[in-house]
């Protein structure tokens, strides 16, 4: 994993990931007491960043492996990236998913033209379903983050490892910050204790997206030596969020997309300039209907 | 009012107005039944294209002049860009406003420091009381959409008028319709007759930002030649047309910044491919929250 393979990955997506605007306004830097820059890659194909790690994995595989199709275990947004790259190549997808994930999340997979099998997420291991189907049916599986090509591919938007790999070589006085919901902060332990940390639960909090058991094997060494530390937020910094999203950029942000701007807002990240990539916007109305409650 | 305006804007607003992007959802495709492109303006700063001709109008004026400060009639998003573009250029701004415009508008607009003078949009004549504060403190006037530098402005983005001439130019094979709220189609019937047919209210419809007495003296001419014919939506048809636009594209969008996109997906708009500009995104939670209803 290295930063040609991010420039590389960046080659192949010129003209299929979309160039998302990078916003701003007064009012946020006003509240934030900072400058507050934000990638808007809920703008991007399927309504995040996870696009272009789906888009690139896909395109690297050899066209005869890439026929027989692709499997992908994901809470919703990973699992559109996946499903809209495999209909471009005019392939199958399988896609693993949590059976409490959000409502648009599974019906968005399927419009994509996926086969969505479901499991539960506090008593499936979804690795394990995931290596089962990918046998079974002589598919592909495409890992969420734990894979050299969508790594780099998302380092051209979005994920936090492959982000923190692009902005080594290009902008290396930039410190990169992940952000987690409090509670299921597994990277931000894992930076102190350089061990692959686990989180308690799995379910219970409103930033599906951004809820894992454990740092990936490939992306936490890398994270180890380029980012930190660690950020939390709670449920209602990421409405709030949400909420300033809404009202002063015009984008719609999904709650584990808008962590990264809630740490921006409350003053979690300190720094005089933040950019904070909201990583993606598929949320329900009904949850979009609490963050607006909040304004 | 010519071409080479609308490039002369373009080269003073690069570098100022934001580059918003062009979106796309194959869910809303199939919705509409053909294919939808979306230009974003209400990405643009100030929530709406309003920005590019009030930016462009106050570089074009004599630097004396404009120290003066400038004077605008709005209702709210032209409000917004002027007061943006003023104190970008550190002069002051009096923007009349309608007593009924959004309490988000009318709050933003003292936000970007500008002094803000109320109305009422029944009784009273806002051309006229622009035109009195306008002698009275040696304040230059923005129009909304009766003067060429705007115009010019809004050509790189957002007004029919300006749109369509830079079209004319750059894409003669494609068509412009302006798109109005049903009961206030002054410019669909000016389209129809040639001339300057007046809409018998001012208030009652959600659309507020493109609530207009009549067309523009120096726009209908341009729409005369070059656009047409025009089309009509509901309320439902704009706010079924914002909820998409939030489901499906993760764009915050106003009423009448919707009545584009609303036509495409309600059919009204015949054509194989349609470009819907999006021209703003200013809208209260309650509102939005009607729009979210909807889904």
């Amino acid at each position: 994993m290295n930063i040609e393979m991010i420039r590389a990955a960046r080659e192949r997506l010129t003209g299929h990931a979309r160039v998302t605007p990078l916003l701003s306004s007064p009012f946020l830097d006003e509240l934030a007491g900072r400058r507050v820059l934000v990638k808007a890659e809920c703008l991007q194909h399927t309504g995040s960043f996870k696009y272009r790690g789906a888009k690139n994995a896909l395109s690297a595989l050899d066209p005869d492996v890439r026929a027989r199709g692709v499997i992908a275990f994901s809470s919703g947004n990973h699992a559109q990236g996946v499903a809209l790259a495999a209909r471009e190549f005019g392939v199958p997808a399988v896609i693993v998913m949590p059976s409490d994930a959000p409502a648009l999340k599974l019906t968005n997979t399927r419009g994509f033209g996926a086969e969505v099998v479901t499991y539960d997420r506090a008593t499936e291991d979804r690795d394990e379903i995931g290596a089962r189907l990918a046998t079974e049916r002589g598919l592909t599986l495409v890992k969420p983050f734990d894979e050299p090509q969508v790594i780099a591919g998302q380092g051209t938007g979005g994920l936090t490892s492959g982000v923190a790999l692009a902005l080594a070589d290009a902008a290396p006085g930039m410190r990169v910050h992940p952000v987690e919901p409090e509670g299921f902060d597994d990277v931000a332990r894992s930076l102190i204790s350089g061990h692959h940390e686990v989180n308690p639960r799995l379910s219970g909090n409103i930033c599906d997206a951004i809820i894992t058991p454990s740092p990936g094997k490939l992306t936490l060494p890398h994270m180890l030596a380029l980012c930190g530390p660690g950020l939390t937020v709670t449920e209602d910094d990421a409405l709030h969020a949400m909420a300033q999203a809404f009202l002063r950029l015009k984008i719609v942000v999904e709650p584990g997309g808008a962590v990264a701007l809630a740490a921006a807002l409350t003053g979690k990240c300190e720094a005089d300039t933040v950019i904070a990539v909201t990583s993606g916007g598929n949320v329900d109305p009904e949850v979009f209907g609490r963050a607006m409650a909040m304004l």
